[in-house]
């Protein structure tokens, strides 16, 4: 009884399972990968060690992996490589980069299985990827939520004309626990702890920007990846802890040019221990005050009618980052030229004659 | 322990409890009232009775109310009483014209105390209480809902200078049982309940639309009154169940310009019986279409500096609508003029020199 239920709970072929990467940054052994195996096991890793590369990372047996490291990435890219952030979990979007999937799901190492209020496990996988192949609903906001889902429907007064919705770019799960607070919040609430289970999801309508979270979070390569570039963080930059927040804030205005969508709400993760607020005050304390400036900013970005395509818009959000924001900090034009060469080394990698990088690690450990 | 437990589902001092008034649209007695006693008894009740103003509206023993029919409707706004429809639930905007107190909240007749996941009966007047005396956040989505609700706060990436929220103007329920769909969607799902219990408030962006239902809605008669008018419905009128839809686009407008918040999810309460969809189908057809164009129209309605009253707002808004949508249908023509009805009523009564009207029936039944 109990290893059918075990079985229920896991879908007899995988959703996407050859079209969706699993990507993690990381600095440790991958032993919470144990707790992820009925639901990951089925999908292939992309691993992307963090700091000391001759460290060696143990990743459980029978997982399907590859994994790259500094050296590796700075022989992939070459000089490019100074796009990619390091000693900070930023440097995650080189492995969207190295992918050749459609989708992608990256997930933080300190995270693990949540249950749902009647106690079972959580496939968190399972519901992005529901997220992120029904449709989105950015032009209007529907009361009873995400209107696709099983018992659910568009209410009085939606217009029919937008219930076919919008193509679904981004999925943006939640974490029960330790929730996602910046240091100050952390100081003020060292003992807050996320135990509301709310069981939604909506899309962000469009011309609202949120904070985007990498812990929990899946995306349509296709669609938006060349946009989910996660900034110049630690190591040698004067800012940490806003990798994904950038990445949030550049999708969301890409999005809604383009016309897709970005959901958030379910699924929930386990987010296991807070990180330490000092360190964290640290690093994000510029930008507690730079992003005073940086919402306006995004808030008002307006990209031109031919931008067509994630890159196009994304080279003219560089120029107005280089011409808006480069007189708060002579970081922005770091970061707006940076942001020109992930999308040179994005195409470089992506483009129809490009070959597989080779990583260091391959393959399957055996059971 | 039952008593016990009972009482104190009740706070022992009701919130705002001479600061607020229910507003009951209704054409028949108002047996629902018994369950809502422990909730509602302490409030004062404003009746606007539909209909054939010759029939008696019984009322529970024990509520403290005063009731308006047609007649007294009639006889208190004289030519005036052109712009309060008749036969339909839109009526109700008459009771948040003659009541005095800063706060409304307004329910149909067939909806009845919802249970939360607990099992616990869920007082809807106290949430939305909660909800509008608590900010809205309508400038940045923030991925934990409500962020002043115990156990929640802003997460990491929210800019500090919007914490302080906005003042909520609009309290938004929802509604388990009979979810509140269109006439096209009622026939199609007849079957579709709505038993998901989402744990949540969230306020509605700037810029965004939604559909507003009036079954289970409060706001603040102070911060957006004048605005909260159900339009030209039922009787006489080419369309009906739009009251509520209307009134949700142009407050939302308003609100946005203005600096309000808007917020839905919780309460829920229990709708009790899906309304005729034949019925239904034949009020909403015109709207169904005329919606496709009313909401691009919302969509771009901006409001000029001066607007700095919700009067003012609504006589602006008004010009646009008779301008804008007045070619679509004569109908809106009409309902440009009733607007302007509506603010010059609104204000003769509650000028600072404006006598309390006298109802038809006023008093409180002893029990």
């Amino acid at each position: 009884m109990a290893a059918k239920e075990a079985a229920a709970s896991v879908p007899s072929t995988p959703l996407l399972k050859d079209e969706l990467d699993i990507v993690i940054p990381t600095i440790r052994n991958l032993d919470f990968l144990e707790m992820w195996r009925p639901f990951f096991q089925p999908y292939h890793l992309i691993i992307v060690q963090d700091g000391d590369p001759s460290k060696t990372i143990n990743v459980p047996k029978g997982f399907d992996y590859e994994l790259y490291n500094r050296n590796d990435i700075n022989r992939i890219l070459g000089p490019k490589a100074n796009c990619i952030s390091f000693k900070d979990s930023a440097c995650r979007c080189f492995g969207y980069m190295v992918s050749k999937k459609k989708y992608i799901y990256t997930i933080d190492d300190d995270c693990f299985v949540a249950k749902d209020p009647t106690g079972k496990d959580i496939n968190a996988l399972e519901q992005h990827i529901k997220n992120l192949l029904s449709p989105s609903t950015p032009y209007f906001f529907n009361t009873l939520y995400d209107p696709y889902r099983e018992g659910a429907d568009f209410v009085r007064g939606y217009p029919f004309s937008l219930r076919e919705g919008a193509p679904t770019a981004v999925s943006h799960g939640l974490w029960l626990n330790i929730p996602d607070y910046d240091a100050p919040t952390q100081l003020v609430k060292p003992r807050e702890r996320n135990s509301r289970y709310v069981d939604a999801v909506l899309t962000i309508p469009k011309g609202t920007l949120f904070p985007m979270c990498g812990m929990n979070l899946a995306f349509d390569r296709q669609l938006i990846g060349p946009a989910m570039y996660f900034g110049l963080m630690g190591d040698g930059q004067p800012i940490g802890r806003y990798d994904d927040m950038w990445a949030g804030w550049c999708i969301k205005v890409i999005c809604d040019h383009l016309g897709l969508g970005v959901k958030t709400g379910l699924p929930y993760i386990w987010h296991s221990k807070a990180s330490n607020p000092f360190v964290n005050l640290k690093k994000e304390y510029k930008g507690i005050f730079w992003q005073e400036e940086l919402i306006p900013f995004f808030q008002s970005a307006s990209l031109p009618k031919d931008c067509t395509t994630v890159q196009k818009c994304y080279i003219e959000l560089s120029k107005q980052v280089k011409e808006k924001l480069g007189k708060i900090d002579p970081y922005f034009t770091k970061l707006a030229d940076a942001m020109v060469t992930w999308i040179e080394a994005w195409d470089e990698l992506n483009s129809a004659g490009a070959q597989a990088p080779a990583p260091v690690a391959n393959g399957t450990a055996k059971k």
